[in-house]
C-alpha cells in the first residue's frame, strides 16, 4: 500500500525535488480556499468537522494516557473547550521505542510513501486545519488557511524531498572490486542500511504551529525515526489533528501508529523539559522564543538539536522611488498577524538627514509620518484590519506592548483594539510605533514580539546598515529589508546583512512582502547567527538525522569473459 | 589561476562525485610507492626533504609568533629536534578573521581550484609526508606512505567533492514568478550567497594526523572558513608541511594565506581548551580520545563540533570453512600499527562451546590458541614485524600494555617487543592477548588502545552478538567483524551491530582486513554511537560548515512575446 502511495505521488515528489534545485516558484498544495479546488463543500464540512471537536475530548488510542488537559483558548474570545490526553511519559517512550523497529527497517520508498499520503490528507483537511489555527494562533482566516494549510504542507513535503534525496544518496548494495597485487583481486558487496537516531521530539510554537513544526517531523518520520510531537499548551489542536491524521496513515500502512505520539502538557505542568533531555531522545526540533531554544540547546546535549528561534528584524529605509508604494509595503508588513510572525520586521531605521526620493529629501519627521499613516489607512477599514491583524495569541504579547509604551518617550502612533464584528471578545491590537534614537540600543536593541515597532533615527544610512547587521549577529535576525534609490547603499546593505545570516530583500513592492517565506525557494532562518541553529530546509536540515552504517562481505571474484 | 586550476583538476573532481554516489572502489592519488608513478628520484627527494628539517625550526611566515615549541619525538628513538612557533591567540585570530573575508566571497570553483591543487602538491610530497608520519606516529613506512599520503588525500579529495555538491545545490540566482491575482504577476530576481560559519579549528591527532584531520580542514576550506590547524603535540611535523603547502597556494592563488594558518603547543602547555571556545570560532574538527572529545561536545557551544573518537571493536567468531585463513586475517588486523588505529578489533567473541569448523567443533581453548599461533608466526620475522606493527606512539600506550597485563588473570599471549634492526630504539610491542569471562565487564567493556585484545569466552553467539552491540551503544564501536558459516549468525550480527552504529564485515579472507576503511566508499565512524557524532564523509559532516543566504528584488515581470 505504501509503495502504491509512493508510486502515486511520484509526481508530486518529483516536482518537490526539481523545485529544490532550481529555486523558482512551486507549490504542491493550492493556496486558494476555493470550492473548485477544494470542493464546493469542503469549506462547511471543514468547519463543522472542527465545530464537533469543541468542548469535547480528543481521544487518542495511544498508550500512557492518565488524565485529560485542557486550557487552550481561542484568541477571537470563544469558548472551545477542548481536552487532550496527559501521558506517563515512561510508558508512552517505551511504546514508542517498540514501534520504531518495523519503521526503520521499511524501505526508503515506503517511509516516503507514507509521508506523502500524509500531506495529502492534510491537504484535504485544510479547511479544517484552517479554523484550528485561527482559533488557537489568532491568525485571521485567510493567513490561517494558507500558512497553516497548504503552505505548511509544502514545508514538510520540501522536508521529505530534501530528506528522500539524501538517503538515495549512497546505493543499498554496491560491489566494491580493488586489485590488490599483480594476481588478486578483493571484491566485496557491501550494503548500507538507514540508521536513524531513534525518537525525535517536536516542540510547538504557538503562533505558526504546523508550518514550523512539519518541517521537522516530516524530516525525522522519513528517515526512520519515531517522532512524539509536544504542541505549545496554547496551540495543540492543529498538531493534534495532524497527528491523528498520521497515526490513521501508518496503521493503514500496517505500522505501529505509535510510530507518531502526542505528548500534552499546561503552562502550570511542563513537561518539555523532562521531555527533550531523555536519554532515548535523539532528536529536538524546537521553534519558539529564544529563552527556551537557548535551554535546550545547552541542556538536551544527547541530542542533534535544531532550533527556530527568534530574532530582530530590520529595515533600513534610505531613499525609494515610490513613497507611498513603500510605506504601504512596509505598513502590511507591520499589520501582518499583528506582528505576530517571526519574519515581521520590528526595527526601521531611518536617517537624520531624512531619506531621498524623485521630489527631493523627505525629512525624518515626514518619512516616520508617512509610515504612521500608512499603517492608519490600512486599520482605518475594521473588516480589513481584523482579516490582516488577527487577534492577539497570548496574554504576554498584550502586556509587551503595555511595557513598551510605558518606557518609551515618543509615541508615534499607539496601539489601539480592532473591532472585530463577528468576534467581539477577540483579544486585538493596532501596532505600536515608537521613536527612539541610534543610542537607545537598550530599548530596540532587543526583541520584542508583537506589533511593536521602533522607528530608529540614525546618523545615516552607514550606521543604519552596520547597527541593522549588529543586532542580527547578536540578537539574531530573520529578515531585513531595504529600500535604496543607490545601487551602492543596496549592495553594502545586503553584503553585510547576508554576512550577519539574514535574508534580505531590496525595494520590495506590490503582492510581495518581507515576511514572506515561500517553501522550495527561500530558506527560513539561517542558523547563522542566534536566531536559530538550522535552517528550513536545507541539506544540514535532513542529513544528520539517520547514519548509513555499512555490511560487508567478501564475494569471488566475477570471472572475466573470454572474448569470443 | 584558481580557475585554471579547477578545469585542471575537473576530472578528478568528476570521478569523487562519481565514486561517492556508486562507492565501488576509486582513488585519485596513486597508493604504490613506485618511482615509476612518483618519479624515480621521487623517494630519495622525499627522504631529503624530511631530514634537512631535523633540528632546526620549522618556519613559517604567520603573525603572532612569540617563541618556539618542540618535544616531539620519534618513536623509532631517533633525533628529530624540529622547533615549531609558538603563536600568540589574540594576533593569530585577529589575521585570520582579516583573511577570510576575500576566501568566503571567491567563487565555489576558486575554492575548489584551490583545493584540488594543494591536494595535488600534497600527493607531490608523499614520501616526505611519508617519512614525517612515519617518525611521528610510529607507522611502519609502507603505512606512513599510503595512509598518511595517497589515502589521506582520497579522504581529503572526498570532503571536498561532498562539500562541492552540496554548494552548488543551490543556484546562485533564480527568477522567482508567481501569480497572485488573476492580473497581477510578482517576479523576484533571488541571489544566494555561500556564508561559511567563519573560523574552523582542527585538533589532531596523534597517530593518523593527515588521514583523520584533512577531511575537517578541506569540507571547512572549501566551503569559505578560514581554518587553524592544532596538530597533536606528539605528530606536528605532517600537518605542518600540509599547512605550508597550503599557505604556498592560497598565497599563488591571491589570497591571503592566513586563511590557513598552524597553532602548535605542548604537553605542559595546551592550547587546544582555550582555542575551541573562543567565541570567534564557529566549527572544530576532532580526532582523538573520548575523554577530550567529549569534553569538547560539551563545553565548546558556540561551535558546530564535529567529533572521532575511539571505541571497543569486537570480533563474533561462530565458526568458519578456513581456520587457518580466518585467523591469520585477525592476526593480522591485531598486529597492524600495533593496534594503534581506531578500527583494530579489541573483543574477540567465542562461545565457551567451541566454534563451527569443516572438521566440527572447535574448542573454545583451541579456536583461542589459533589466534595466539597466527599472531605468533605473523611476529615471528622481525623485519616483517617492523613493517606492520611499526613503533609505539606514546608512552602511554605502553604503560597501558603493563597495565593491562597485571590486571588480567589469564594471559594468553604476552606482548614481547621487536628486533628492529634499522632503528634499534624503536618503542615496540606486539599484541597482548588476555582471556576474560563474559562477566567480567569492568575489564574488557571499555577501550583499551593500543596492542590488547581481550578473548571473551561467552555463553553462545547469541550472547557474543548482544554483548558486543551493547558495548557499542555504551562505549562506542567503529567495526566489528563476524566469522560464522551461519547465515541466520550473520543476519543477527548485522542487523544487531549494524543498528548499534557499527561497520561490520562478514567472514573476511584474504587480502582485506576489518581495519580498512576506504575513501569514497566507507563511511568512517558512523556517529551513531559513542565513537564520535560525524562521518567521514557524508552530507552531515560538510552541509552544516556553511549557509545559503538570500538576497532578492522585484523586476518587472517579462513581457510575454506576442505569437508573430
Amino acid at each position: 500500500m505504501a509503495q502504491d502511495w509512493f508510486e502515486r505521488y511520484r509526481e508530486t515528489l518529483d516536482g518537490a525535488l526539481a523545485a529544490s534545485e532550481t529555486r523558482g516558484f512551486w507549490s504542491a498544495y493550492p493556496e486558494v480556499p476555493s470550492g473548485r479546488i477544494y470542493g464546493e463543500t469542503a469549506k462547511e464540512d471543514g468547519r463543522q468537522a472542527w465545530k464537533s471537536r469543541l468542548g469535547g475530548r480528543f481521544e487518542l488510542d495511544q498508550p500512557g494516557i492518565n488524565g485529560w488537559i485542557d486550557g487552550e483558548q481561542s484568541p477571537y474570545g470563544i469558548e472551545t473547550g477542548i481536552s487532550y490526553p496527559r501521558v506517563d511519559l515512561d510508558i508512552l517512550c517505551e511504546s514508542v521505542g517498540a514501534a520504531c523497529t518495523a519503521w526503520q527497517q521499511a524501505t526508503i520508498e515506503t517511509r516516503t510513501g507514507v509521508c506523502l499520503e500524509i500531506l495529502h490528507r492534510l491537504n484535504q483537511r485544510s479547511f479544517e486545519m484552517a479554523c484550528a489555527v485561527m482559533h488557537t494562533t489568532g491568525q485571521g482566516f485567510m493567513m490561517a488557511f494558507q500558512a497553516g494549510g497548504p503552505h505548511a504542507q509544502d514545508r514538510g513535503l520540501e522536508a521529505v524531498a530534501y530528506a528522500y534525496r539524501e538517503m538515495k544518496r549512497c546505493p543499498t548494495t554496491a560491489t566494491w572490486q580493488k586489485r590488490v597485487s599483480k594476481t588478486e583481486t578483493v571484491t566485496l558487496e557491501k550494503t548500507w542500511r538507514i540508521i536513524p537516531r531513534g525518537i525525535s521530539v517536536t516542540v510547538g510554537c504557538s503562533t505558526f504551529p504546523t508550518w514550523n513544526g512539519y518541517p521537522g517531523i516530516f524530516a525525522s518520520l522519513v528517515t526512520g525515526n519515531a517522532v512524539i510531537v509536544k504542541p505549545h499548551p496554547g496551540a495543540v489542536l492543529p498538531l493534534a489533528i495532524t497527528v491523528e491524521v498520521m497515526r490513521e496513515v501508518l496503521a493503514e500502512a500496517g505500522f505501529d501508529p505509535n510510530v507518531i505520539t502526542l505528548v500534552c502538557d499546561s503552562h502550570d505542568e511542563p513537561v518539555a523539559q523532562d521531555l527533550v533531555t531523555r536519554p532515548d531522545i535523539g532528536i529536538v526540533d524546537f521553534t519558539g522564543g529564544n529563552a527556551f531554544g537557548d535551554w535546550i540547546e545547552a541542556h538536551a546535549r544527547q541530542a542533534r538539536v535544531y532550533t527556530e528561534k527568534a530574532g530582530v528584524n530590520s529595515i533600513v529605509l534610505d531613499g525609494t522611488d515610490d513613497v507611498r508604494g513603500t510605506t504601504g509595503n512596509i505598513a502590511f508588513s507591520l499589520c501582518l498577524f499583528s506582528g505576530q510572525m517571526c519574519t515581521t520586521p520590528q526595527n526601521i531605521y531611518i536617517p537624520e538627514g531624512g531619506i531621498d526620493t524623485p521630489e527631493g529629501r523627505m525629512s525624518f519627521d515626514d518619512a516616520a509620518a508617512a509610515i504612521v499613516k500608512a499603517v492608519d489607512w490600512f486599520v482605518s477599514d475594521p473588516a480589513r484590519a481584523a482579516e490582516v491583524l488577527g487577534a492577539i495569541q497570548s496574554t504576554h504579547t498584550a502586556a509587551r506592548i503595555d511595557a513598551a509604551r510605558s518606557s518609551a518617550t515618543t509615541v508615534l502612533r499607539d496601539s489601539t483594539t480592532i473591532d472585530n464584528e463577528r468576534f467581539p471578545d477577540a483579544r486585538t491590537a493596532t501596532p505600536l510605533i515608537l521613536q527612539v534614537d541610534a543610542s537607545d540600543a537598550l530599548q530596540y536593541q532587543q526583541e520584542a514580539f508583537g506589533p511593536i515597532v521602533y522607528i530608529v533615527r540614525t546618523a545615516d544610512s552607514a550606521e543604519s546598515i552596520a547597527i541593522a547587521a549588529d543586532t542580527a549577529r547578536s540578537q539574531g535576525g530573520l529578515t531585513a529589508a531595504v529600500w535604496s534609490r543607490s545601487n551602492d547603499v543596496l549592495d553594502r546593505a545586503v553584503d553585510a546583512l547576508t554576512a550577519a545570516g539574514v535574508s534580505t530583500s531590496c525595494n520590495l513592492s506590490g503582492q510581495i512582502w518581507v515576511n514572506q517565506s515561500s517553501a522550495f525557494s527561500d530558506f527560513h532562518v539561517s542558523g547563522a547567527n542566534p536566531s536559530g541553529n538550522a535552517t528550513l530546509c536545507d541539506a544540514a536540515f535532513v542529513a544528520d538525522r539517520f547514519r548509513f552504517v555499512a555490511s560487508r562481505v567478501p564475494v569471488p571474484a566475477p570471472v572475466e569473459e573470454a572474448v569470443s
